[in-house]
């Protein structure tokens, strides 16, 4: 199993790395893993410019000697390269597993759209710098190697049909050349660092969108490190989650085992 | 001229609504102000409860006393109310001028789509409380009471139709029910307290959407306060919104005199 590893948003660095290769020897699972010389590349906010991100990853997508593509952090710049760097992709991209969360949502949005079949939202290398993160990047792997059914969200149902977001990304990405048909789509949705004003502006945002309302329902993962809202806002974010469901119709299906956290959970993209 | 004064977002105050009683005394052009009673009311963040807020603002507008709807204040709320409330106006209610800026954006845009011909991009009571904000307050007053034109944007071109709008706001009514056709639109922006990155990605969402693809060109306001990017952005909110309207073959036709400060000119929608 050959993993290339791409930097499209924020800095990574060399010690994330370091921990990432540590766990992969100790799985003994034949994982060779290759971090892409971007990966510690920086430009300001960014892993590298937005020419070296894009670059890196259409290089290592299109180069048949990988089975998998893993986004190496989130952050943000993906929405720079996504559409650029999509367009370049060849049958050898297509055929490979994807994995990443977060700003990898813009990237996880677009290959979905593209019908790229095996794309999935769970922990990324960056992962490996959390409390418990070890966990979360063995997992990763561990699904990556052998698709083991461990590694996944528990309430992901067979026969029917997934997708997996940081709820502000997908926000962002509507009605943008990169928003996928999720029609009939279980929609599971997860939040960091947001207050919950904007919590709840977000969901107004999502479920007030014709594309979003044919979702089959939603789950809310975890929204973590929500800042104090002043005034305090008096509603939690599966109240706010509940509420906007109910204006808009959309089934609310409960909360979900994502996250950015070490519990983070996988979500392939379709069909379960 | 009789104004009423309602506020659908955040918390409003006495303090704010003495200072504007004083400075419209002090105009002497026979401005009556009435702040409704739910411009005092708190509900969490909010000045009342949802359907506190949606009735007063249906209350005032459809009340043929009044010449004039001023949003009282922005901060966050106006979405919770703004499809409901909308859909019960009257023609008593369309015959008025509207003005109000930030949160109150998605009351405009809601307002305009609906062919609203009075609805105004500008100054509200609550600037009162900023620094030089009585000159603020007193121009808005001036737009309102007989339509100074000392009081507009400067830039705003005759025979060309314009819109404004904080970036983040208009950003989450993309898609709603609430989006107005700002086809051929001179589209003038402004932003406060948001990070670079955040100004990138908004500004990647905006400029990747087809009908913001079909305005006639960008003009950008103010964005203040921007918090400090770590590590630093590399590019100020000039470049990145020249940037992105060049990916998007959108105009960019230079600054704008509108932003969350005592400055904020008045830009009627519509044509010039």
């Amino acid at each position: 199993m050959r993993i290339g590893i791409v930097a499209p948003s924020s800095r990574f660095s060399e010690e994330a790395a370091k921990r990432v290769r540590r766990i992969a020897a100790g799985m003994d699972a034949g994982i060779d893993l290759h971090f892409h010389p971007q990966c510690f590349l920086t430009h300001n906010h960014f892993a590298g410019s937005d020419a070296d991100r894009a670059a890196a990853l259409v290089e290592t997508a299109n180069d048949p000697a990988f089975d998998a593509i893993w986004f190496a952090r989130g952050g943000y710049g993906a929405c720079r390269v996504a559409e650029d760097a999509l367009a370049l992709l060849t049958p050898a991209a297509r055929d490979k597993a994807w994995l990443g969360y977060s700003d990898a949502g813009y990237l996880l949005a677009g290959l979905y759209r593209a019908g790229f079949p095996n794309v999935a939202h769970g922990p990324m290398p960056q992962d490996a710098m959390r409390d418990g993160g070890e966990a979360a990047v063995a997992r990763a792997l561990s699904w990556l190697v052998d698709g083991d059914p461990a590694a996944l969200e528990g309430g992901l149902a067979a026969g029917k049909r997934h997708a997996a977001f940081n709820m502000t990304v997908l926000s962002q990405l509507l009605g943008t050349a990169l928003e996928p048909d999720l029609t009939g789509h279980v929609l599971l949705l997860e939040e960091i660092d947001e207050y919950m004003y904007r919590i709840d502006r977000t969901m107004f945002h999502l479920t007030s969108n014709a594309s979003i309302r044919r979702v089959a329902g939603i789950r809310l993962g975890r929204c973590n490190k929500i800042p104090d809202n002043d005034p305090p806002f008096g509603e939690d974010e599966e109240e706010v989650v509940r509420m906007w469901c109910g204006r808009a119709g959309i089934p609310w299906l409960g909360r979900a085992d994502i996250g950015h956290d070490s519990a983070n959970k996988l979500v392939p993209f379709g069909l379960s």
